[in-house]
């Protein structure tokens, strides 16, 4: 018998769904499971006179594979991840490369894949992103890891994965160590971002305009058309239109407290450790936390009053309201992304990562959950200028934003005013204006560190990198902070 | 000669001061520094004739110390602390005291007090805020550590920390192992908030109202009559009044990028960990970030038009609304003590420590950056509750913040409209608008993330803890995430 391209643990699936993928474009697949009786099973069932190995033993599925050997995990993120690695090592020659596609944290994928190269092997950490469906029919993939490895994962990787419709595929090589799963994690926390701009544009139609779902899901049909047309655009149109049994909207009957996976909280993380403004998505993570204390809400809705002002215009100063929220979504996600992708390249500078930010787009255009036809937008700004500050400064976007602004800011104004909660519509905006602002007030704020703990400032009127102190209350003397740290 | 009451290693500035601050209250001091002649040039310096021993050794320091001995540590945080710790180990006896009261990170002080308490002694990690002046006149602290070892160093904390009005001293327990340098960091991290307000407050004026800084002052001045009275509000009053050598207001001529020292950061992260939406601290960090990119914002000035609306009203309008700032400054800083006792609240649960919040804002009231009147109110809400789960419940403050909330709206909407931005007035609104939401819409975020990774949701009309799945495509089954897990 021949040996197999490729070998996968575990068969959750995730797992199974990527082996039937690879299968069914032509590569033979050898597999194993912890609990063995998974691969019984799966080789009698869903794997039954295809061209897929049942291995009862890692020693037979080291043995069963082509050299170089390429085995992926797909197994739960962390210790279960190490100990197969633990597992493998002595049983792999030089070269032989370890797959981890499982939903890592970077710095994890950082020391793994430190410590494989260092036993003579390689490794890849690669993000696989849109769920179940995605793993069976065409994920976004993003790989990193040991850079000669690419060359003998690329063609499968590329084969399985999503393509956009020009057949360029969603999967590309990312970049050295952790950045696969890095990238991954930013992604994450854009999905967090453009959910949550989703639930504002929803409440704010719900709790200011008084919508039914009815209503709404025709909304989002019609948005599905424009700027905004996206996977999960799509899905809240789907969601918003599905009656539960007793015929009403089902969403009407689901309770409000958002459960997370943290790598939202991750990419927010992240952010504060690189220094990075990444406020819409530390919003988004904060107001899943916010809808958990749903007790808690329910008394301060009692004491505190939990009404809104509703929207009293007439239908077509409703619908101009309407198309003005619409802007004010896709306003906030170009500052998502802007910030996003300005996390991406500060990372890229401390962890020395050569990223190539329009493939990033691109492997994000089709089957991750935040596919959309904007991603395609963001390759066309990267194509343009690959190295690009800020998306922001990119003409399209710098126009496209121009345009949206005045609706932007009235949409934010009337919420404040009705009382809607929109966190994250508001710190985009807030984000758009202090980019925008060629002097902010930090420079009382640097006086104040001055002034209680003789931090020192630099001066307008002076180069950077000078370093001034004043004796601000005449009594502290003329001692920096500086000299203190001795 | 008689034996020290207390020994301290680390002659910077704090340490110094803390020694003077000591000797002063009639405590005998032994010091030590690493670099020995910091020692000879204390003794014979500002010691000179007091009742301060110099040490050449560690084991001279502990030589003279009265038992159970009690050690303070004033050296850099992280390392120097661990290397102390275990160069002392070996000189102690059981029961000795080692006390850190250098800025270390919360679960550095965990683990050091398990540590520390296995060899048999007992550790102290103390918060001390109030700069070099605050040391020396008197601080805040904010000690925890091992339970018993409190009653030994209380009579020493209480005597050179500052004291409020009555005489309480603005020094008590906190809790456990790092309980103390957790209230701590959440201090730091409400100052960053507390100066970040002050900051937007002050840009609306400048930017929107176009005043100068001889006037902003004016404003400052009169705001200490009113319960914002606070030694940051004193300080920028100062600071506004200050001249540079030109006769300028120096406030104009420093640099608009704040530094940080990481423990605003270290709060943001600990709330994301925790689980708590502590967005108007998350804002205030990301604002200094952005404030850091200024040749960034610079160019953006440029690129995407740097200018603000300004205000055009009367002058009495413009009174009224500097008036509305102060109210929105004042509701905004009460969303930032909720958030950040909040956090508290939920960390002492995960970590198991018995917080006293009333006792919090006791220490906080006097001797601290964050000091004001303002936490007297706080003293007094959880001396009237301390169970209280969310400062906006307590009665005076429900009330006042009802009374702001109008001009609030106002305020964040009026710098919405003239972009000026106001991140932490804004989020601190939404968080305010969401807390008081009976319906948020994360219900169709459940079903977003029920439809795309089968997260499951629960139902309204059904208890919790009961999860329910739908197949929202016709083709994706009825099998929910919970059931891949396996």
């Amino acid at each position: 018998m021949s040996k197999c391209d490729i070998g996968l643990i575990g068969l959750a699936v995730m797992g199974e769904n990527l082996v039937m993928n690879m299968e069914s474009k032509g590569f033979r697949v050898a597999v194993f499971n912890r609990t063995v009786e998974k691969v019984t099973n799966f080789v009698n069932g869903r794997a039954a006179g295809k061209n897929i190995v049942g291995c009862m033993s890692l020693e037979e599925l080291v043995d069963n594979l082509e050299k170089p050997r390429r085995i992926m995990l797909m197994v739960k993120a962390g210790k279960p991840v190490d100990d197969f690695i633990d597992k493998l090592i002595p049983l792999l020659e030089e070269g032989d490369i370890i797959i981890d596609g499982g939903n890592s944290h970077f710095p994890d994928t950082i020391r793994r894949c430190e410590y494989v190269e260092s036993k003579g092997m390689r490794f890849i950490g690669t993000g696989v992103s849109g769920g179940e469906e995605g793993a069976l029919n065409g994920p976004s993939m993003m790989p990193g890891g040991t850079p000669s490895a690419w060359e003998y994962v690329k063609p499968i990787f590329q084969a399985i994965c999503a393509k956009v419709e020009d057949g360029s595929p969603c999967c590309d090589w990312v970049g050295e160590n952790g950045a696969g799963h890095f990238v991954k994690m930013v992604h994450n926390g854009i999905e967090y971002g453009d959910m949550q701009l989703i639930c504002e544009a929803y409440q704010l139609m719900r709790d200011n305009l008084g919508m039914s779902a009815e209503e709404m899901h025709e909304v989002f049909k019609a948005w599905k058309k424009t700027e905004l047309d996206s996977y999960l655009i799509d899905i809240t149109t789907d969601i918003l239109a599905y009656k539960d049994e007793d015929g009403e909207p089902i969403v009407n009957h689901i309770l409000d407290t958002a459960g997370q996976k943290g790598t939202g909280k991750w990419t927010a993380i992240a952010a504060l450790d690189e220094g990075v403004p990444l406020t819409l998505i530390g919003e988004a993570v904060f107001s899943r936390c916010l809808s958990a204390m749903k007790s808690e809400r329910v008394n301060a809705s009692k004491a505190l009053g939990g009404s809104y002002q509703k929207f009293n215009g007439t239908a077509e100063e409703k619908a101009a309201f309407i198309e003005s929220i619409r802007k004010a979504l896709l306003a906030s996600k170009i500052i998502s992304y802007a910030q996003g992708y300005t996390l991406m390249r500060t990372a890229a500078k401390t962890y020395n990562w050569n990223l190539n930010y329009g493939g990033i787009a691109l492997m994000w255009r089709g089957g991750c959950i935040i596919r959309s036809v904007f991603l395609g937008k963001i390759k066309e700004a990267y194509d343009r200028d690959p190295s690009l500050s800020n998306l922001l400064l990119d003409p399209y976007f710098k126009d496209k934003i121009a345009s949206l602004v005045p609706e932007w800011r009235t949409v934010v104004a009337s919420a404040v005013l009705a009382g809607v909660p929109t966190p994250a519509f508001a710190s985009a905006l807030s984000y758009f204006d202090g980019y925008r602002s060629e002097f902010l007030p930090a420079n009382l704020l640097q006086a104040q560190r001055d002034y209680f703990g003789a931090h020192t400032y630099e001066r307008l009127d002076h180069e950077r990198g000078e370093f001034f102190h004043t004796d601000w209350t005449g009594h502290g003397g003329n001692t920096s902070a500086g000299v203190y740290n001795a």
